[in-house]
């Protein structure tokens, strides 16, 4: 691409990214709650990359695999077909697996199980989640797929984090996955607050579309591989910032109501 | 790959056809109408890759587009946040292109439309379609995008087909995308049949997960990059082929009820 064009684009977001602090420090409230998303949120799945790499030669393949794995949750979800989120993930591999002419083994679907319960934190999360907290904000997790059942620890745990949380909440106990609106309600409604005094916090632009649709405010980490989906008729977030680091200054610049 | 494993994965497909091909003859009722999904089932978004090679330096940029959008328009389904989706495939243009740091401009948007509604059909289409319809099946599309509403000529029309179909229906009269139930549904009753009479032709297996939550019987235009999603809870297709070819020889073969 041209430098210019660079040049034009930087611009044109970094004054969205302004636009959007300073519209948000006039009109947003001080959530009371923050519902993180966690995998690709706060923690990072390019951690599985070696392994799409062995297998298709390519370790890009890993977002094809996620995206696709979103795309079957929702299907899920609005077909009424729901199916254990580890299960499709799975499915989705081997699927891929199929599409790709690649032979994918039952142990490959169990190191990407155990690939997915020990992704490393990025960065930016440990910081800012524990200014958050000493900020009085209520940290809490809402992700599609839940901590296993069995004695072993999960990915929060593995990644240090889960002593920071609240509460951990699984979509799958509903039986819909986000953006389901019955995902986010569960959250305010166990917790006993509103809607609005919930921001949902991930990386994920379709995830925040449903939270906002649910009442909820909503921070954006446009972290690489992310932008906002700028359509008329789209919900946007209320915030956006490129890391944790970021939102999260901005989360404590809000006022309360 | 090893060509050992190649050859165990080829054995493995071709006794899933085979199966599914058995099973079918035996147990599937003949459908009345056939419903054909259009973008990327009859006609090739392969056609879309000059332009993803230009803006992206990658041409198959145009699967994560077309995946993207249609996550985002099951988001939009899911969170009742209807878009038009014309205006989604664009806005998930817009998207890609602050992701990739590419510059995306208006002249590239109308482009990717003009493209859209002149894509070619896959050589196995109008054979297979002219032999169904000699074959006494009623034949109807259903697809996510409605034919342009101007004078211009629609995808269909342009790739030669738009004569060999009864009627053309657009999910999003229903203001719900596939694989919503509603879409489905839209079909039997403004036909007056039974969904059990319908079946769904697609190259998206999201679709036809719809379509048999839906009551209809299902066939899977196997193209190259598709490829069931074999998991236990997910509805599988009654029928599998690589292309309409043989998909239309395995319809012909069924038994009316």
């Amino acid at each position: 691409m041209a430098a210019m064009a660079e040049a034009v684009l930087a611009c044109a977001l970094a004054d969205a990214v302004a636009e959007k602090r300073s519209r948000a420090a006039r009109s947003t409230h001080r959530p009371r709650v923050l519902a993180f998303d966690v995998t690709g949120s706060l923690l990072n799945i390019g951690a599985l990359a070696p392994l799409f790499e062995r297998l298709f030669g390519d370790g890009s393949v890993v977002h094809e695999w996620f995206g696709q794995t979103i795309l079957y949750s929702e299907t899920a979800t609005i077909t009424g077909t729901f199916t254990p989120f580890s299960d499709l993930s799975a499915g989705v591999l081997r699927m891929l697996g199929a599409i790709h002419q690649v032979a994918v083994r039952p142990g490959d679907v169990d190191e990407l199980k155990q690939l997915l319960s020990t992704l490393p934190a990025y960065p930016d999360v440990l910081p800012g989640l524990r200014r958050l907290k000493d900020a009085g904000f209520r940290l809490v997790t809402l992700t599609d797929s839940p901590d296993p059942v069995s004695s072993k620890a999960g990915p929060l745990a593995n990644a240090g984090l889960d002593k920071l949380f609240e509460r951990q909440f699984a979509a799958d106990s509903v039986r819909q996955y986000k953006p389901s609106r019955t995902t986010y309600e569960m959250v305010s409604q166990q917790l006993n607050v509103s809607a609005a005094s919930v921001c949902m916090v991930a990386a994920n632009v379709w995830d925040l579309i449903g939270a906002k649709s649910a009442g909820c405010l909503t921070a954006l980490l446009a972290r690489n591989g992310v932008a906002p989906l700028m359509l008329a008729g789209v919900p946007q977030p209320d915030l956006i910032g490129p890391d944790l680091t970021e939102v999260a200054d901005a989360l404590d610049r809000l006022n309360s109501p």
